[in-house]
């Protein structure tokens, strides 16, 4: 046999690359000639990263980087049980477990909730390794479609129970939402636990953008409800809150010890989590209230500059989002995908261009969000204005030839 | 329906606690009575890491924490590179991933190369947690029993013919051996690249141990035979050779990159490794040789005091291992799980006890490993004759009342 047979898993070929990162050779391309890009097709903050976290790394005096415990340092744990008791919440270390970022989390949950060719429940559009992490973990996403028009927010609880079968284990939320920007209402979370109850589900809460809401609304998380305390899974992460998406550090917690306890299984699997990463990472704690108020203020005004800018481009449909840092936008053109490649080859303004998502990869339904694009923004607001500047001039030009 | 239905799936019900971290509750209590515990169990070494990685990661000037790239810092790529180099082999950026430690390649490899059901073929006793990946990854291992008496040498080309069949699709080797300790011979690894040509497998190549191979040995590596280059995926870490196991920095490697590509997929979900810990990383080409030869003069040393120790000791099993930091031996008793235990909880000398890995949890084939225990040699010359001491006076005492 030659090694023209060497195969791969059929699942490995059927995984795609990230949508997001795609157009990264056409915006390399564009900087070799010279060029600007404007990176808003990621979640990458420029926010600096608390100094507390550094120091604590530099402070390290040990001499020896051993493996630190399986579900995360005794000191990492305490911070987070500080952390969640200011929110009202009331956590123990063994409704505690830290994993390499969200990510790893969610992967995990999934994991051990779900038999091969299990179902999730997952508002779409949605961040994209969310269907990742089903693929890797050999269950499925079950899409329920939202609408820009709507914000982005959930449909009726009829419409949950037309997707929700035998196969259906549970109902995952991105909360703010990436990469909409939606923050759901206490209604909405209500309706979920209650759909939650009625058909027996769990309810998987990523929570890494629980700071970023805007316009004075008030987060509300399924973990306040008493009644499903022991279906709510929270995925967190410090990537975001303290811009640190670099450090890795994200925490999965339940009041369920028994999901948590199967999940170390895991966790042991893979030892741990790096050391100094944690000990950065729980000195964040002590990080004032005024980092996050400017930081909250900071992005509210680049979605103020960023969203009347593009209410001013004819034919882009777009609504203001209340959370995180992305909103997906509808564009009067058939292919986004073929859009973003284009501007990053073929256009410029000011030696400068734009990146942006397409959100077709946002979306499982086949054929949706094909005019659409997300855009984060993690760029400051002069660059922001830059951006829109671009975008409708790009649009102008590109309608013209296609 | 009621809370008592809320289910995890079957896959992660039949996964196991790890068997290495299994008597840590027993290993406390002895603690708290006040007692040492000596710990022969798991492999974390007391060697200081170079001091290179932690100036490297307190010199780190950035103010923003980011993401680094899905394939690992260009830098880090760069030493890796380097490193090979000087062994002889030749890897460009594509041939390599970085990984969260080893455990993260070796499950991602499993994952791209085995459909569920397939079948990898392991010596046995193996590292425990390459059961964990398998189970993971949904397929399973076929062991191949190695014995106490050969030094764990492979057996015949014809057993190993005996268990390939349809399903197979790899052969998974630890060397220099965690748990065993054996390093082998150039022959056993040509005798592999044979199976591998004639039966289309891949040959996974866990080559952690790479530096620790005594009595003037030889390392030999597939990577080494040009005509199965395609075949091989080599997982690599800098966790023992730096003693930097905390840093959770891995490596896969292959010539093959349509490996390397697909694994691109899922390196991409989970986004990057932590930016910090690949700089400390990085800076690690720079160790002097010097390093690795006092270290391994250290560990050949204990490698010696304990063999000897325990080569004195009535009835105990024992051959002298040549590479890693690690022996299973036999014990003149029926169950080393109740005699671990058992030492910890009612056996102390010189207010001291040890705490060893029973081997069961090391083989797959039901029965085999009972009366062995897994000893590492991570710690001090004057601890491990102690340590020996112990064990000698706690067999006596043991086999008295049993």
């Amino acid at each position: 046999m030659g090694l023209n047979s060497m195969k791969l898993s059929n699942r490995v070929n059927e995984m795609k690359y990230s949508p997001i990162r795609k157009l990264a050779t056409y915006a390399d391309a564009a900087r070799s000639k010279g060029l600007r890009v404007l990176g808003l097709n990621i979640g990458q903050p420029d926010i600096e990263t608390p100094s507390l976290f550094f120091d604590a790394v530099r402070n390290f005096d040990g001499t020896v980087l051993k493996y630190s415990e399986s579900r995360g340092e005794k000191n990492l744990l305490d911070s987070f049980i500080l952390y969640y008791k200011d929110l009202g919440m009331d956590f123990q270390h063994n409704n505690l477990l830290v994993t390499n970022g969200g990510s790893e989390g969610l992967y995990f949950t999934l994991y051990a909730i779900c038999n091969p060719g299990d179902e999730v429940i997952v508002p779409e559009p949605f961040y994209t390794n969310y269907s990742s992490f089903t693929d890797i973990a050999g269950c499925k996403v079950t899409p329920i479609t939202t609408y820009g028009e709507d914000g982005f927010h959930l449909p009726s609880k009829e419409k949950f129970k037309e997707v929700i079968n035998e196969k259906t284990r549970a109902i995952l939320i991105s909360n703010p939402s990436n990469p909409t920007g939606v923050v759901y209402t206490r209604e909405e979370i209500e309706m979920l636990a209650e759909l939650c109850i009625e058909h027996d589900l769990y309810l998987i809460s990523d929570e890494v953008y629980r700071e970023f809401v805007y316009d004075g609304l008030e987060f509300f998380s399924p973990l306040e409800i008493e009644s499903i305390s022991q279906r709510v899974i929270l995925i967190d992460s410090i990537s975001k809150r303290y811009s640190a998406c670099g450090a890795r550090i994200g925490l999965v917690a339940s009041k369920n010890t028994s999901i948590i306890d199967a999940i170390m299984k895991m966790a042991q699997a893979r030892l741990c989590v790096p050391t100094l990463e944690q000990l950065g990472a729980a000195a964040l704690y002590h990080t004032p209230q005024s980092y996050f108020d400017s930081v909250k203020e900071e992005y509210q005004a680049r979605r103020d500059v960023l969203f009347e800018g593009l209410s001013a481009i004819p034919d882009v449909q777009v609504k203001k989002p209340t959370g995180a840092f992305y909103m997906i936008i509808g564009l009067p053109i058939s292919s986004a995908e073929d859009f973003c490649r284009w501007m990053l080859e073929e256009f410029s303004y000011k030696y400068t261009t734009i990146m942006m998502a397409p959100a077709e990869g946002f979306y499982s339904t086949k054929g949706l969000g094909a005019n659409e694009v997300r855009l984060s923004y993690c760029i400051n607001i002069q660059d922001l204005k830059l951006a829109v500047e671009i975008l409708e001039l790009a649009l102008k030009e590109y309608m013209k030839s296609h």
